[in-house]
């Protein structure tokens, strides 16, 4: 089905036009960049920031949508795991690999093969292009998460393409 | 389904983040435009032209995608007949609601409740807002159109939300 990937035809568009006019096109993200760590130029840091934001905006909305009037959330992990089925089949036709905890707060979600990365060679090639077709995603987390009453952390790392693990951190309150 | 609503919230987001970096931002585009046309400011121009390219491409990349194998386009009407078809389920969910054409080339496709327009009242209220959730889809139609062999001018007007019409002119070769 095309709308299948049109969001990701869309998506690919969107880091491409925010990259277009970084108006400062310095070297490339360091590779297993968290999204704002140093390597990236100001520029970059600004369009990172815009597509977290607008990742963040539509996981709120979608959070809103999907169909959680059957579940009770009774603990921060139950959301989570909400996360990794039905957002991830909602948004990718696909449920997240993994799912481990500390049981502190701190989340990660492996995907082993992310399909935004997917276009892109697997290995270590073109890793340092990677942290631009997370940010969206990091936000789309946070916002689900937002809209689930749960403030948090989300950032994204890549060892190998296409594998990717999203750290959520929840602070305690 | 979430996945339904993906691509419409991503849009938004799209256009409100190019509408957001507007350097220059004036008084409303003209209602009725065809999105180049006077009443836009130059900033607002350039936003229309990024959101018709960024349509272009992913129409271009959807044209490769759709099943079109299975049909003979013997004429530019067939093609016309597919994207209502085909197309416009693929990313809105539904069929366009009519397909008219002066048999020299230009076609008038009418949506009478376009997806993209459907958020915001109906009537005559925001249709100076209308422009710029039409600009990428004119690029969609004339980047499929073009994967398909045929190069088209493709604007669109809105007379009373939320119908829309889509003007496509295929110059004579």
């Amino acid at each position: 089905m095309a709308d299948t990937v049109l969001f990701e035809f869309l998506h690919t568009e969107m880091v491409a036009e925010l990259w277009a006019h970084d108006p400062d096109p310095g070297p490339g993200v360091s590779a297993g960049s968290r999204g704002e760590e140093v390597g990236a130029t100001t520029g970059q840091k600004m369009s990172l920031s815009v597509l977290e934001g607008m990742g963040f905006r539509v996981g709120q909305a979608l959070g809103e949508r999907l169909p959680r009037e059957t579940l009770a959330f009774r603990e921060e992990l139950d959301v989570l795991k909400f996360l990794c089925k039905d957002l991830w089949v909602a948004v990718f036709q696909k449920q997240m690999d993994s799912l481990r905890t500390n049981h502190q707060g701190t989340y990660v979600l492996q995907d082993n093969s992310f399909p935004l990365l997917l276009p892109m060679a697997s290995g270590l090639q073109y890793l340092e292009e990677a942290p631009k077709f997370l940010a969206f995603t990091c936000g789309l987390l946070r916002g689900a998460l937002c809209t689930l009453g749960i403030e948090s952390v989300v950032t994204a790392s890549v060892a190998a393409l296409p594998v990717c693990k999203f750290q959520v951190v929840i602070p305690k309150s």
